[in-house]
């Protein structure tokens, strides 16, 4: 079994290589600039490991992974977009609308989701692609109430926001290694558990570093949720409280992947990654 | 079989009474706004009429028809925005990002995609999802062709295009079909040489509304392109060429029809009302 860096340069890796769509010739530039930048590259590390703790090779996984992480730069680069959270840093560098323009920038986003969803239809089983669809709808509707929220949202509706935000991708890389790896429906629960509780760890964990991080450690503007006045974990429960919310749910997340029977090592070192830093 | 009105109704129907993914409530009322605004529905009767020729019940045809619908109106959505084609006025009406605001035009545009393949997805067979993917990465190809021209393109530069930025998504009306009717490969070829035409046909029609109609019977802005200063059929044939440009190109759609062993009269009606007159 790969260790969480192997997977990680694999993913890496695969990413490089990735050969867009012939008619995108013209916005390759933008396409690799925006998903090369740097990255944990979390999501397709975490579909790769819990596809091969349940016994897939990873090749086999690698298009879902890359799918995952095409979906997550087209949620970053579009939310960028002056219109929607106007932020100029992503991962360290010029966002894809000041290095190329806001048009496009629009049609990046728009290229990295349908490549998402062409990489992801090479299985034959849609349930690859039936969980990135599922995922980006969520997301879709979280950045709505993230950018049309004003100030008023509960502990509640927070975490909502943030469960159709982040957790439902993080859900689907979840998803889509159970979809490879053709798990039957029944075993399917308790890795579903396992996701969803990483995902809220997740956000977390981003709005404790958004709230203590540089933006070098970060490569992307600190302070924003907060200057933005929206609600956070910090904002709602003070930076305190929100360590001990994060300390919990990261024991619950821990619980959880020992509840599986399977060999669930690599993950357990994503989780404690997470619970570091990520960017 | 249904007439071409009945078709147009049935997918009037069907689009209005579509259920949205619940989490995007809070987008509804724009995603209605720029679904329902009108439009000859000529991809989602295409599909129907189509399907139909070869064997499909309606409601069987009925998902990939809608999800046609969404995957042009995604496409109309993101390229009226400022930062693309700038067009404030589309099918009568204010655009979206007119309306809602840039922000809520961008979400909208990604949730219409979405729902698209969400609804492609109900589908065990992922042959109408694939031919969205492939409609799509055309279509953004083109658009960004067409953002980025200066004015030099050629004849077959321009066909290249078109071909991308509307033929593409007529093809995959034609291919989804075949993929509900789930024909072999084998007799796939003739129908999509008539989609091809089809394409074609539909665009230089496009252009000599442009030039020659009003934002009235257009229900969008008359003269962009030449205002522009991109090249069309017009513009780079004169108007009598384009015509008989159109005229030929229509022959050849109708001897593609005639070449199927199959009942393509509701086609051969379509076929008629592009050439007359298409919003």
């Amino acid at each position: 079994m790969r260790t969480l860096e192997e997977h990680r340069e694999l993913a890496e890796q695969a990413l490089a290589g990735l050969p867009f769509a012939e008619e995108l010739s013209g916005l390759e530039e933008a396409l690799r600039y925006s998903l090369l930048g740097g990255g944990k590259r979390v999501r397709p590390v975490l579909c790769l490991a819990t596809g091969e703790a349940l016994g897939c090779e990873a090749e086999e996984l690698l298009p879902a992974a890359c799918a995952l992480e095409l979906v997550h730069t087209f949620s970053l680069v579009h939310d960028d977009l002056p219109a929607l959270d106007d932020d100029v840093l992503r991962r360290g560098q010029p966002s894809a609308h000041v290095r190329f323009g806001e048009g496009i920038a629009v049609l990046a986003g728009d290229a990295l989701l349908a490549e998402a969803f062409r990489l992801a239809l090479g299985y034959s089983d849609p349930g690859v692609a039936r969980a990135l669809a599922d995922a980006t709808l969520g997301m879709i509707g979280g950045q709505y109430l993230d950018v049309t929220a004003e100030g008023e949202l509960g502990a509640e509706a927070l975490q909502r926001l943030h469960a159709l935000k982040t957790g439902r991708l993080l859900a689907a890389c979840v998803e889509s290694a159970l979809a490879v790896a053709e798990l039957p429906e029944e075993p399917r629960g308790p890795w579903r558990s396992f996701g969803r509780e990483l995902g809220l760890l997740f956000q977390i964990v981003d709005d404790l570093l958004d709230a203590t991080g540089t933006a070098e450690e970060l490569g992307k503007t600190p302070g924003k949720d907060e200057a933005a006045g929206k609600v956070t974990y910090v904002s709602l429960h003070g930076l305190d409280r929100a360590r001990e919310l994060a300390e919990d749910t990261r024991g619950r997340v821990l619980e959880r992947l020992e509840a599986l029977s399977a060999d669930t090592s690599v993950l357990e070192d994503l989780v404690a990654t997470i619970r570091e830093r990520r960017a």
